[in-house]
């Protein structure tokens, strides 16, 4: 493993708040948000476009992005699960407080396509590509598989078939496209060939790291993409969230990477976040105000480990 | 990583309960015990020969030890802080209820072998020597270099003093030396490096990976000492204990690498514990059971992932 720099995406007012049962108030996912911004996020998930009777928790994501602090190299993404998305994304845009980057998602596995997004992969690739059509190149995409390495339904799944939808995402021009291990059943050894092969087959457009922690093994498969040449990493502070909410599948405590933990990890390892470690550790305690509860980073309670000469709280 | 055969040493016995406020019932303990024997440890730490009044947890050593079964090719460790203890050990094993290994201890470090031992590295290897010389070849003999990956107080620890202790400890005639990474400041760049040294310096003298959960790295760090060639890996089951009782060094959540989880990763990783894995699970139940709580595995609520062909509950 190589000194290097890794870009993370700070996921907590998205899919980490998707899961809370209680409405977080605009102002406080604002404040959680500029403490991100504080701490040198330079990708930060900020809301989603779904429809606010399905997902109540971002009814209110036109007035969060218009609140958000705006600065230079800060690129705040929303996810749209439908064109009707993407139109609220442009009159977001057009009103001069738009997102920067949107996400669509596919996923690998018809099974988990039908429950939870009710359709067929074939029809998500239609809904998809309409959607990149729609944005008209006014915004960066963001392509998601979930399911990429493996589902509670179908078992096993074919690291070909994920490449492939690589490659169709890359061919709707997007900037990134995400890896996502939706019920955490990924493992180094099914994580590292996966970047491997798609940093071979795309070297154009870098895959990203978005695993969840259902079985522990989030930071282990971190450290596999990115000896697989990964650079880009999804996590949440508090390792909250990161299952869709009212949909059944999965079982257990599923969370994401969690912020804190992994950047102790690359820091202490030597790989540059671009992040000051002391401002990380302000927005954690923010994140746990913001949800009145101590969240589940172990760094959050004992503190970075080893640091670099160089790197200092 | 390859297909491979790894043995993992049940430690919620002893270092998993060595943190308890309240005691735990002896027949609780041996309850515990039999599970693991039944889902097929052959390597149980069961309890350490501390002095009652300083380790309350382990008054009922010899009582433990003469009510866990005893079954062809499995083992029962007891750790021995000093020549007392392994008198104990002796008592015991004379009178038909001996522990099988003993593990003898040393800290990589002079700052924590002051706080923790109340004593210099020169003074406590004159005291692993001793006790060594009185086991008397009567048992297999565990060496433990805690702080081999960082020390709070000394911060970096040279792998050349650790490869050092290690032959030492080889020289006094251990079969296994246990690399302890007390309070979680490893990272998969510092301990596979340790690791693979160990192994091409000591190719008859097994290392065992003793990693701690501090910061979230436990099982990123395992699959580091995996990769590098270690077979032999310490957990408790729900990651409990970690820390030595009232010793004031380090903070936060400390605990073990938790047993459910290595062992789901390392199934999942196609690398063989040998363990049955529904009696793992029973296990798991029976350890939260014993402490009335639920504890910090994540595959103790989600279940196991994506087991290999011919791999099952």
């Amino acid at each position: 493993m190589v000194a290097d720099r890794v870009t993370l995406c700070e996921c907590f007012a998205r899919d980490g708040l998707q899961h809370e049962p209680e409405f977080v108030p605009t102002d406080t996912k604002v404040s959680t948000v500029d403490s991100f911004v504080a701490a040198g996020f330079r990708r930060i998930e900020a809301t989603s476009y779904s429809h606010p009777d399905r997902v109540p928790a971002f009814r209110d994501a036109s007035e969060l992005l218009a609140k958000v602090p705006r600065a230079d190299g800060v690129a705040y993404k929303a996810t749209c699960p439908n064109p009707r998305a993407v139109q609220r994304a442009l009159a977001d845009l057009d009103a001069g407080h738009g997102a920067d980057e949107l996400s669509l998602l596919v996923s690998a596995t018809e099974a988990h396509t039908e429950r939870n997004l009710r359709t067929t992969r074939a029809r998500q690739w239609a809904n998809v590509t309409e959607m990149a059509r729609l944005a008209g190149g006014r915004f960066s995409l963001v392509g998601v598989i979930s399911m990429a390495l493996g589902c509670p339904f179908e078992g096993r799944v074919d690291p070909g078939l994920v490449a492939e939808d690589f490659g169709r995402f890359a061919d709707l021009g997007v900037t990134l496209v995400t890896i996502g291990d939706t019920t955490g059943l990924g493992t180094p050894a099914t994580v590292g060939p996966l970047f491997a092969r798609l940093a071979a087959e795309y070297p154009d457009v870098p895959a990203v790291a978005h695993f969840h922690n259902t079985r522990g093994t989030a930071l282990a498969n971190c450290v596999a993409a990115l000896d697989a040449g990964c650079r880009f990493f999804d996590s949440a502070f508090g390792g909250v969230g990161g299952h869709p909410a009212k949909i059944g599948y999965g079982t257990g405590m599923t969370g994401n990477t969690c912020t804190e933990d992994l950047v102790n990890l690359l820091e202490t390892t030597g790989v540059a976040t671009g992040l000051d470690l002391d401002l990380v550790l302000a927005a954690s305690a923010r994140c746990e105000q913001a949800l009145g509860r101590p969240l589940h980073s172990m760094v959050a309670r004992a503190g970075f480990g080893l640091l670099p000469e160089g790197v200092s709280l």
